[in-house]
């Protein structure tokens, strides 16, 4: 995220004085902010304030700006918390937090930062900010538990659908519908019911496309591990599309596979599969679905931000959400 | 907790639509509440919002509620999270969430049941209300951290001191310091300062009675497991003061139980401890401690409350604060 937006985030965060483990604890609050995430969505919350006719550098724009701090500690004890759900062993190129100091420690952290995240909304001001970000934390848990609910039962036998379910609650809220939201607010407008729909599909564009990359991504640009979902086993468009219509051996292959944990995965069959994936033309189709729901999505926004005070800024929205779909990181 | 406020905290869970999966979920964020806690934090906070002169059925008695209900969600997040990081085998008679469903879904419902916490803060809209629920989450988990760090490093080198710093973070501010501020508050009153120093002796206090109930406590009458507190190898005053005491062979014992894993403690050996520790003269020590943590709380407690407008009211929270130190239960 932006320096300033760093700063801002870690002006709320204790320095630890008192005794070493407490600042041991501080240092683990302040790890994964540091760790220089993009910014995706509170660069998406700031233009859709900009949009909106917010002006920057006036009081409102320091509610703005809270709230986009905001935003950014709730990626950031979401991380830490689904990297112990998802057993993952890196995030932004260092061991997951709780690969450093164990799983208790690292729940505790996440714990603590998420209370950090509310007292940046309750500095921000915004009237209906609070209901936004409760209603941002429980749609994603939701989303979070319907996809770990399939994890822990091996459940493989699942449509398009229950894929777009998922990942509206899981991921759409809160990188594009709550942005849109919270930049409206941020100015004092109330939001337009399209965001909504448009963020819906504009989210599972971005996400798809993070799917796409996690396999057939460069491994130079993308910052994960390239085909890390594999072996965490996550469910994609990519893989339904491809169970739907692979060989019996090369689906038995697979489900085999993903009956074991992580660390018990067979090297070879995984890169068999990877293969696979990539041959099959499922990567393609995902991403025709993906860019399909991104036109729709684009094309809601658009006359959603018809009237908008600040073209200008809505076409720099509108950019910035273009490029979630096509990005190469 | 009091029927009429467990209905005030179900009235904000959802009620499961939808997937059947989601319905889970919502059954998974209901368990908790629905277990039957004692509500101890909740009447405090109502019993000090009376003595502060708040009256029942007005208006300020509902956000008076709304806060005793947020105050009953976060204990129970916080259990479903604690259960987690202690390896936990039960609560209140149940297995633990996560030993029923795995640690992932479990850590997700605690973290939904989180932001429910702030929409019942949220719900009383009382002015300062949400800055010491801030504290609240940032004081407790500082606590847990220091808990935990002790737990992970198998630290046993531990003073007095260090065991009262931990125990007024995790216990004494979210059970004493809170409630008696959070009930002032509601009633319109700034909490007065002593409240803080009262609150921290009486929470040592009750979570020191805790800890000897949990070796000497009547099965009959104590609700959990007895000496499953040496079973999870936590730190008490009661074993910090044997072990400053207790001849080598036997804290050799110890030592060597303490570094296994729960399950691979030995049965025999950990009776043994169980009985060394009754006989010591260490659960008497920690009891005298308790009693006086507990009359100097109430001393300034009294003090504080001399000029409160209710003094029938103030006598009630008093008997209630007394209790604490004493229960067998």
């Amino acid at each position: 995220m932006r320096p300033d937006l760093l700063g801002r985030v870690l002006s709320l965060l204790p320095t630890g004085g008192g005794r070493p483990e407490l600042k041991a604890f501080s240092a683990m609050l302040r790890d994964y902010p540091q760790r220089g995430g993009k910014g995706i969505r509170s660069e998406l919350l700031l233009a859709s304030a900009r949009a909106h006719g917010l002006q920057p550098g006036t009081p409102g724009g320091e509610g703005a700006l809270w709230l986009a701090a905001a935003l950014e500690l709730f990626q950031n004890w979401v991380l830490i918390h689904d990297d112990i759900e998802d057993d993952s062993e890196e995030r932004r190129g260092r061991p997951a937090l709780h690969r450093l100091h164990g799983v208790p420690l690292a729940i505790n952290a996440g714990d603590a930062l998420h209370a950090y995240m509310w007292a940046a909304v309750h500095h921000a001001q915004v009237p209906g900010a609070v209901e936004e970000f409760l209603n941002m934390v429980w749609r994603t848990a939701e989303g979070q538990h319907l996809d770990l609910t399939w994890v822990q039962h091996r459940a493989w036998d699942l449509t398009e659908g229950d894929y777009l379910e998922m990942v509206r609650l899981k991921t759409a809220y809160y990188t594009v519908v709550m942005p849109l939201r919270l930049g409206a607010l941020a100015a004092g407008v109330t939001p337009d019911e399209r965001f909504t729909a448009a963020g819906l599909n504009l989210g599972a564009a971005f996400q798809i496309r993070d799917d796409v990359l996690n396999l057939a991504g460069d491994p130079l640009k993308y910052g994960k591990e390239i085909g890390g979902d594999l072996l965490e086993g996550k469910r994609t468009l990519i893989v339904l599309h491809w169970l739907a219509h692979a060989p019996e051996e090369q689906k038995g292959t697979f489900l085999e596979q993903m009956r074991r944990d992580r660390q018990d995965k067979d090297a070879e069959a995984i890169a068999n599969i990877h293969r696979w994936l990539l041959e099959s033309g499922s990567v393609e189709y995902a991403q025709d679905y993906a860019d399909r729901q991104a036109r729709e999505g684009l094309a809601l926004l658009a006359e959603a931000l018809e009237d908008a005070p600040d073209q200008a800024a809505a076409r720099e929205l509108l950019g910035q959400m273009r490029g979630l779909a096509t990005r190469e990181a």
